[in-house]
Order: C-alpha cells, then structure tokens, then sequence
C-alpha cells in the first residue's frame, strides 16, 4: 500500500509499504486524515518516531475479529493499552505505561491507505457527520479533556493564547460551556473565526522575535503588559499557541491561584520563569487525548 | 538601630538605620529570625529587592495604635495588602497585586533590631512555643499551605525531593495526614532527621552536575530511572530542593495524572520538558505563604 513514511527527520511516500496486519486487531481503509501540529513537531524529532505518521482519520472497517464492523465508518481511540495493567483495567488506556499510539508512538498511522488498531478503540460516526467533519474528532476530543480536568462555568473569565486549528477547536469547546471567552492571536482572518462564536479577541503585533508562531528555544519579549487590562485577571488561560513564548503570555495573564491549561507539545525543552508559578501560586495542567465517546455526541 | 541591608547584592551591616515608622503600623523588637533559602535568592538577585532582608521572626510589640498589643510575643504573616482590593477584601492579602512583603517585597524585613508590620498581620505566639519555636511560625505556614491547595489523605503516595530546612518542615507537615511518604535527598544525617518522622528515605548520589544542590541554569541527568520501583509511581510530589534538577526528577516520579508542588523559588530562568507534563497530564501547582492561625495551633 501507499504510505507516508518519516525515517531521520526524513518523510518520503513509500509505494509498497506492507498491509498492516496484528492478530486480533481491526484493520481500517483510511478515507480522510488531518495533519496535527504534533506531527509537525514529531518531523522536528519530539517523541523519537519513526515510521507512518498520522493521527487523526476518519475510515472504513474492512477487516475485524467481529465481523459485524466490517463496512462501519469509524474514528479510533489513538492509544493502544496493554488491557492488563492498573490503568487499563481502570479504563484509561491513554496512560498505559506500555501503550502504543497511532503514528505516535510504537504503532503506525493514518498516513497511509490502510491502519491497524484494536477494535476496542473504534467509536462508529454517526450519519450526521460528514467525512470532513469525522477526521476532526481526535482533537475535538483533546479540546473537551480541558473540562474533564478543569471546572469551567458560565461565570468563569477564560483566555485561549493561539488561533490556530488546536486553539479554534478549543475556542468552539468553551463556547458550549458560556463563559466569558477571550482569543489571543496574531492573525486577523483567524481570530475573524473565533469573534464569530462569541469571543472577544486581541492582536497580538508580530514583531519579530516576539511572535506567537513556533521558534523552538526563542525567548520573547512578549508580556500582558501589551494588553491592557488583561494582566493577572482570567481564571483560566489555555496555552495552544505551539510556541514557547505563549506559556510566559499565559503565567501574565492569569490572575493568581487560576489555572494555566498546557495544549502544546514541544520537542525541545522550554524555558520559563518559574517564579511567577510560585509567587502567584499558578496551577498548570497538562492536557493531552480525550474521550471520544463523550465529544462525538456534543 | 542595627540592620544587616542589601544593596547591589552586596549585604553590610548598618549601625545607623532609621528606626521603621509607619502611621498605623505595630513596632516590634526582633527577638529572633530565619534565614530562609529565598534570601539567599534574593542576595542572588530574586525579586530585585534591595533593603533589609528577613521575613522568618518572633519579635515582641513595643509601639501599636491598640495599646493592648504591646509587649505581647508575636509571630507576623509577611503580606501586608492594600486592604482595599478585590483581594484584600476577600482576606487574600497573599495575593493583594499591590502589597508589600516583609523583607521581599517594598518592606524593610527581620534582619534588624525593629520591624513594622500592620497590627493585623500579628498573631500572638502561646507560651507553649519557645522562641526558637516561633521563629519556624513562617516556614511552617508555608508548609501547611500544601493542604490548602492538594487533597492528601493516609492512602496518598506522596514523595518530598529535597532534604534541606523547607523539605524538613514538608515532611514534618505531612506526617500529620499519615500518607506514605518517602523523602529524596543528598544528606545522610538530613535523611536520618526525616525518617525518624516515619518516611522511607532515598539517598541520591551527587556525581558532579547531577546533585540536587542548588546549580543555577544547569541541567542535569538526575532521573527517576536511578530509583528503582519509584518511577512514576507517586500520587504527589513536593519540590523542595531549590535545585532546577528537582524538577525534573518530580516529573519522572509523580504517577500519571498526579500532582506536583512547586515550593523553591528561582532567581533564574528554568529549563523543563513540558511534554512530559502535557503526555503524562501533570498538574504543577505553585505554593507559597500559608495562613498563619491555622498552622501555629497544630
């Protein structure tokens, strides 16, 4: 089969790559698949990955232990638990010690015309969703993890720091929840998209060197006191920029004891000024996969 | 009087300090105060203070608008807030974005014959404290803040990096809630102080570059992997050893999804693998002051 292979920081199309078959599992015809800015980070070395990339899809069940799903259209759960330890038998897979994650981690991904994962990992999509919708289920379910892990109600002042897919995602989560939702970003046509579901937004200058797009180990300049008002007041900031400086804008933004929600995966080590965490006594949670069987249905 | 004042981190003595006068403010005559490890930060250049250092004391109250205080033995909370804002109405003088801080923050500090505090930042010391007690009143405080912010019960796992003063107090603090603890540290004689509250002890190596001394900037390959069993294994961990290492190595410690408290402050920049945070969804919470009434009656 045709597939996107990435070996040595190196992707090339490979044109016989062998039919991914594991005894037990489903094997899936991938109809759509969405690029993630993991991946791009996983070419630039985070996660140590070789092989097919590729997370999010959507596809046909055309082979499967069960019979019954074969023909069904699905989206999977990416990792892969071991079924034994604590954690799966606690049902959360996605901390297994020993998981594989689809284009991630040990396991090959969507990049491809075929993919391999248990069936327990396959969520049906519903006739409602078209393919272009489906193939976003993976990370709408990472933006809804944020509610599993952090109380968000009407009344809470909440800031995105990003503009991009992941933050736009996040942007339409939180509006279902009602809160006062503000966007930080540098992009007018994108921010344009989040204004449109209730946000209010703030431009951020791209000055260079001080810009939210990624710059691996760059320091910025850029600080809250650009933004009037906004220094030390919302409850919680999601940090979804994908650059090292939005976690400094994030620690300025949020008013003490609040919470700073990290998105982002980076491949290189980030610097920041822990002190603020102290100081200010900052909660700052990390936020990876979530459920899909609670995002699909919203 | 005399006062041991900062200035260009240079520390001299002064035999000629203006005596502190403050309209509506208590006088109290230091009987004793802490050397805390934010000092040695802030000589380091923490918080660009310059003054004098010192917020650990007992001190008895010479001078107060309520006459009644005088010559009472007290023990003060180190945030004096404006009394005015959101904040400080809502008793959070901790986190006042205008206050003042003894010997930290726009306040002259403990390392003098005289101090000024508000009279309502006083709490009277019982006789069943020594002086040599008392002056802990502060550390321990920030200790106990630990169980205002995390949910530690007799089932918790919960480890302390760092066996110095601070972590010395944490584990005393949290034998209280009969957790398992253990304790991590470079100091055999620190360790045997610990474990003689009850916690199993881990001694770390101090190959050079790897130790959990303070080290500005450096990166090191501490690692959990040199703990058998102990990897990711820990409900909670408590950084406390001033070193950027700590930090790390509490990562590699706490279970997924688990929390880690962050108590050293840094006069520097912090480099950190936020994608451990993030995959393992750790949540990092800041600490610092503690409320003084519920600490000394423990």
């Amino acid at each position: 089969m045709k597939a996107l292979r990435l070996e040595d920081k190196r992707l090339f199309l490979d044109a016989g790559f062998p039919v991914p078959s594991v005894e037990g599992e489903a094997l899936i015809k991938v109809i759509a698949a969405g690029i993630c800015n993991t991946d791009l980070e996983i070419v630039n070395g985070y996660a140590g990955f070789r092989g097919i990339l590729g997370h999010e899809f959507v596809g046909t069940v055309v082979d499967a232990p069960d019979r019954t799903l074969i023909d069904r259209r699905v989206a999977g759960e990416i990792n892969a638990g071991c079924n034994h330890c604590r954690r799966c038998r606690q049902g959360d897979a996605r901390h297994c010690p020993d998981r594989t994650v689809l284009g991630i981690k040990g396991r090959d991904g969507a990049f491809a015309e075929l993919l391999s994962l248990p069936a327990r990992n396959l969520v049906e999509v519903p006739d409602s969703l078209t393919d272009d919708e489906a193939v976003f289920i993976e990370p709408v379910a990472a933006a809804f993890e944020i509610l599993d892990q952090v109380e968000i109600g009407n009344r809470s002042r909440v800031c995105v720091v990003g503009d991009g897919k992941l933050g736009q995602l996040i942007v339409r989560m939180l509006a279902t929840t009602g809160c006062h939702l503000t966007v930080i970003g540098k992009h007018q046509h994108k921010l344009k998209l989040a204004a449109a579901v209730g946000a209010s937004t703030v431009t951020l200058d791209g000055a260079p060197g001080t810009g939210l797009a990624p710059a691996a180990g760059a320091e910025s300049d850029l600080a809250a006191s650009n933004l009037p008002d906004a220094e030390h007041s919302f409850d919680v900031v999601v940090e979804a920029s994908g650059s090292p400086s939005g976690l400094d804008l994030a620690f300025s933004l949020v008013r003490p004891r609040g919470i700073v929600v990290l998105k982002s995966t980076h491949h290189d080590r980030t610097s920041l000024d822990l002190s603020e965490v102290v100081v200010n006594e900052i909660t700052l949670v990390g936020s990876r996969c979530g459920r899909y069987r609670a995002s699909y249905r919203r």
